[in-house]
């Protein structure tokens, strides 16, 4: 597909021979960039999402026709009505699009795989980004099916288990002695010194090109028919974008009549994207320290903020903050009503509904879980029951059973 | 399906209303009981495995024309072609089935499935197992998704991690101060007594069905070309019966024109199902106290030993065991090679290609990747590399990728 980069800030129009990632005017923060399509005849409905994944879209993303596409399948992953739950929560209808089921298990693998495909048609053979979390392990993971090196930088406190996987991938593991912003910052001059190509959210305009194929194989997958509601959970802003982008992509070619609102659900610790927002002043937002047991969305110096606010703002959306008790109760909640086993931030979309589904009584919601719970089992110990410990003799067990309301 | 239960080890014929699970002459460690079906008719072949999942196949699957479905996507796991990774091999090609795509990210899915459709049939409503690993989280989930309740036996040292994941789904885990056995002896008794339904492997006949699907949708993925050979690795011996069980009976109605040599793969410290099959006496095996890294395989006292020797036999296949080491290393391996990122029981498979691949030159093979790696992350961590700490400068950080060979 033809395209152009459009600077969110300044709206400037760039060649993508020209410049790479951000506006050279606006800047890394404030001046991310949209891929805008020049679209030349008809796209073709016939989707086979079951074999091609996210390339069942490709007519939708900013790759050349014989592009690269990483051999794991990224995308098709199950979307679910929950009716019960609907009942419940007074809604028309629910969906659950459960993204846990991507390769490295988190909805990143859809811009990883895409993120890979352009550094291919550069022809760079490594790849780069600071991450202790999903979009880590999706390049690693990924990377390493394509034939690519990666590098990871992460700060020091990352936790060990989670740097594992990236090992076992192959990644080289950069651990610097400081903060998050620290290793963004070091990942990015050297990232260019050396020629790699950068996956960091945000800044690489097609990451967001591949996450809105959630939106669009949801879409598929209910038949054209948009929800009224689309729920999903925000750290640095990009997901929420992409969802935004992917809906108003086919709004564009005909083949959905509108656009879901867009409910941003931020950690009450690190929701310096719904402060911006609700401030209407749509600016770099003052950095803060954040806090949540949703990992994957504690961002305290937010990389997307102008787009997500805008976008949010285009669908007729808003944001609301859930605290780690609401996203911990809703992981648990979540997997006990679907059998969907979300982590944290996954949850946290979940936890927002459950938040508001008062002011969306007889509307359809559409949430969309972007990581797998096994990527964060412990989290969730402290609002779970107990195990109940017992001597191998069946009276013993009858009576935990008992007490534990079995029988 | 019209279906009776034969005796693996007597061969008398049971009508299911008559017999729940192993055969009453035989016992329960012998006399597990196969399904027969008989089929009237021919079998359609449009199976629709992207919206129905294992369901697609329910024609060769022991239930009603009405029959509960989880309201999961269980199955329609990925098949990836390893074209460089068979060229290395020698192989002609290599095929592997990434059945840690499932939704509680194991094989066992398949089988858990059909036990709740068959404890539905039976207006069963609470479901029991005892386990501590995929089995265990695979009822725990599938039973959340369905409304059931599920009821889990572990022994005492079970690792708290794993049990969280069982009370997110809300299972009741009743924790035995004794062994695996005791554990599960004991919960046939309870079981027993209260009307549960038995989702304990090899004593249920049904839950070999529902893993024969992942040879079936091989097979389809396949265009119904049959590799040379299935290499899979084994514990108690259901799930390598299972796929012989596949292929087999998609050959009986002709999809296929023959069954792969199925090649089970034990853990040099679990290899009880081996030594059975080598001593040429098919037998229960002297229980041996087990030891693997690969928790989902460790098993001293495997219970579908004669079905899995018979019908690895009857395949012309055999089986081989491997170490720790290698298991460990077949992880990394596999996980760099392909990006697929298995549990150590996942990658035997591969560890025991590897070690047997000069006898399988110029051959097709297919890998069973039967659980995530994110089941397991640890165990990987002594094979892989280390994790390369810096200061926040950008001249320790080129050193530290000169030192990694980044650079």
């Amino acid at each position: 597909m033809n395209y152009k980069l459009r600077c969110v800030h300044c709206g400037r129009i760039y060649d993508p021979n020209d410049v790479r990632y951000t506006c050279p005017i606006c800047g890394q923060r404030l001046g991310t960039l949209e891929v805008i399509y020049e679209r030349q005849g008809i796209v073709n409905r016939d989707f086979d999402v079951e074999h091609r994944g996210i390339w069942a879209f490709s007519e939708f993303l900013p790759i050349k026709r014989e592009h690269f596409e990483v051999p794991l399948l990224v995308g098709n992953t199950p979307i679910y009505e929950e009716r019960k739950l609907a009942d419940e929560l007074g809604l028309a209808s629910l969906y659950i699009k459960d993204d846990g089921r991507n390769p490295t298990a988190s909805y990143k693998d859809r811009a990883s795989a895409v993120a890979i495909a352009k550094a291919k048609e550069l022809n760079i053979d490594t790849i780069y980004c600071a991450s202790t979390g999903n979009a880590a392990s999706s390049i690693a993971g990924l990377s390493a099916a394509s034939g690519m090196k990666s590098i990871i930088f992460v700060p020091k406190s990352a936790p060990a288990a989670k740097l594992t996987q990236l090992l076992v991938y192959g990644a080289t593991v950069i651990a610097v002695d400081g903060s998050y912003d620290e290793a963004f910052d070091l990942s990015m001059e050297i990232g260019e010194k050396f020629g790699w190509y950068c996956r960091n959210s945000a800044v690489n305009p097609y990451l967001l090109e591949g996450k809105k194929t959630g939106a669009m194989e949801a879409a598929l997958q209910l038949g054209w028919n948009v929800p009224d509601f689309a729920m999903v959970s925000v750290g640095d802003g990009t997901v929420v974008s992409s969802i935004y982008k992917g809906f108003k992509d086919l709004k564009d070619v005909g083949f959905v009549d509108r656009i879901p609102r867009m409910i941003g659900v931020q950690a009450e610790g690190a929701n310096a994207v719904m402060r911006t927002f609700e401030s209407g002043k749509f600016d770099v937002p003052r950095d803060m320290v954040a806090h949540s047991i949703a990992d994957s969305i504690a961002v305290g110096k937010p990389r997307d903020v102008l787009k997500a606010c805008k976008y949010v703002r285009a669908s007729g959306g808003r944001f609301v903050s859930v605290s780690d008790e609401e996203i911990g109760r809703a992981v648990v909640e979540l997997s006990r009503k679907t059998g969907v086993f979300a982590e944290p931030a996954g949850a946290a979309a979940y936890a927002g509904l459950k938040k508001i589904h008062d002011e969306l009584k007889g509307r359809s919601v559409i949430i969309f879980v972007t990581g797998n719970g096994l990527k964060d089992v412990g989290s969730a110990r402290r609002f779970v029951g107990k195990v109940y410990s017992v001597k191998p003799i069946k009276e013993e067990v009858e009576e935990a059973l008992r007490n534990a309301g079995a029988i």
